[in-house]
């Protein structure tokens, strides 16, 4: 600044060099640049100042600082269907081939006839059995390593994009404003734990240690060569659903959590659980009401029902009562995704 | 130093200043004081060494470096009888009181008795009964305020100290080692994951997220004011011994250590399943071999089975075939507790 001091350039061309310089200084101090100015995004910044705050009265130790996000509908897209359930279809052929009495066997049948319709209308019951034909009964390994192959070659039918391109840049830009202040970041989601791990450090900065999800057991056991490894079992140890979320939180985090970010009845009691803790906590439900950039679904919105996250009057109307924020990705977020022009 | 090179002290008195400064810098650089020199405190400095030198054929990034840790008879003293059986011991009146017809029932009967050789005699089965019956049925909040002040109570029969003090000082000195490398260290115990909780932090340095043990699972519910809580419920959900351990890390890690440390064959699945990994891994069994500071216990030295963990002649056969290190207790420790003179 001491040469400019010296310059013989017009005070107006100085003041408008100083105006950019400044706004660019402000566009680069907010922590949330694809949200829109509203209640949403402030509560967002009033919490992490608040609570980060030395002196505050609702300072949080930075020990107990721990955020959990629920992923599907959340973190990313999950409408139509959830994409652990189009892995799971995907490899229903390779575990036919794997165990050929399968292919007569319901809903195998069903699913090896191609008939889509009929797909989609199978029970949750027979999905089950198809996560675990699909999910279970091979080496932890092998299983981490077709879902790689997979989540490189597999796209989403309506943006023709990797699922993992999927995820909402204001969710992610959240995830890293907290962290940044400190604040450890889990997924806790309904999805699979071993799934979920094989991306999320990639995809949104998430070690495996802090994925609490629904699992499948693992038996312990020698190969041919004496070497030990884990199987995927088929029996279920944690569903991560409803009350299952701060039952699979307390097991494997064992803290309460100061903020948690979910969009369905299944993120109900986390959200609950999150909210009756002492001081200030945060508990933001994502509301899908953006047919054009993304999805409109749910009761809330006067649509039918599907198989993904419900948002659900009673759910909106818990969330005014407690003091839970909505997200509404038409009005809050600028930008959806990443590859948005 | 300018002011000493134009002094005019004898070389001899700058000499020695130097002498005495360079030792004390050495013994701060040692970064395990209460090891005698030797293979096992050498393993660990090697392990260290080559997991975090860049460039080493044996590096191990950062996000990779996990050390797991048992906890009885590995981090603090296990002999005669696990702390969190004496605690389960202690809180038998108060579950009669909380539910009197337990009081004609076995093993109840017996405890309430104090009858110790009966006690002392009480088969396995009668053991999980007193565990379910003091260690479930109550708010978490509850449970953790009772271990808290149980702690901050109890004394060891021999050493009058609180249990929390019969800590090993080298472990301790590995444990701050390995952080201060990059490792995130985690006990993986038999006992339960909601007690050893309470202290782990304070006692160790390791926080309650850190923390894989046997687990009973909790249930969500809601008070009388409508808060929700969760209440510790008489199920197992996961037995943390044996194949246990592997298979809870990879349920509550999801990777595979780099580092792993115990004490008897509980343990042998995971040092198995850690040194089974790529590259340099390190595998350890602290052999409880002096009877005079500390104890001598197990097969292996002659002397009965007990209660406690079993350090068989397979296991010591296994160590040595696969590369475990022994670490003796009366021969690689200098000091084994801090309160030690």
């Amino acid at each position: 600044m001491r040469f400019l001091r010296h310059s013989h350039f017009p005070r107006a061309v100085l003041l408008a060099a100083a105006l950019a310089f400044g706004a660019h200084a402000l566009a680069q101090d907010d922590p949330l640049p694809s949200w829109n100015d509203g209640a949403a995004k402030k509560a967002i910044i009033d919490f992490v100042q608040a609570t980060t705050t030395q002196g505050n009265a609702n300072f949080a130790p930075p020990e107990e600082r721990i955020a959990t996000f629920d992923q599907d509908g959340t973190l990313w897209v999950e409408h139509p269907i959830y994409s652990q359930l189009v892995y799971c279809f995907d490899r229903v052929p390779a575990a036919v081939k794997a165990k050929p009495e399968l292919a007569n066997v319901e809903p195998f049948k069903t699913v090896m006839s191609g008939n889509l319709e009929a797909i989609s209308k199978l029970p949750l019951k027979d999905l089950e059995k198809i996560a675990f034909a699909t999910l279970t009964g091979m080496p932890v390994e092998q299983f981490q390593a077709e879902v790689k192959k997979w989540l490189a070659e597999a796209k989403d039918h309506r943006w023709k994009r990797p699922y993992t391109a999927l995820t909402y840049l204001p969710m992610q830009e959240v995830l890293k404003y907290l962290r940044a202040n400190g604040y450890r970041t889990y997924i806790v989601t309904g999805g699979g734990i071993d799934f979920v791990r094989v991306y999320a450090e990639q995809t949104y900065g998430i070690p495996p240690e802090q994925v609490v999800g629904t699992a499948a057991g693992v038996k312990y056991g020698y190969g041919k060569d004496g070497k030990p490894f884990l199987t995927k079992e088929p029996k279920l140890l944690l569903n991560d659903n409803d009350a299952g979320k701060p039952e699979g939180i307390h097991l494997m985090i064992g803290r309460r959590p100061y903020a948690a970010f979910g969009n369905s009845t299944g993120d109900r009691q986390m959200l609950e659980y999150t909210k009756a803790g002492n001081g200030m906590r945060l508990a933001m439900l994502v509301l899908h009401d953006d047919a054009k950039r993304e999805y409109a679904y749910g009761p809330a919105r006067g649509l039918p029902n599907t198989r993904v996250g419900t948002f659900t009057q009673a759910l909106y109307d818990e969330a005014k009562k407690d003091g839970w924020i909505v997200i509404s990705m038409k009005d809050d977020w600028k930008k959806i995704f990443a590859f948005e022009p």
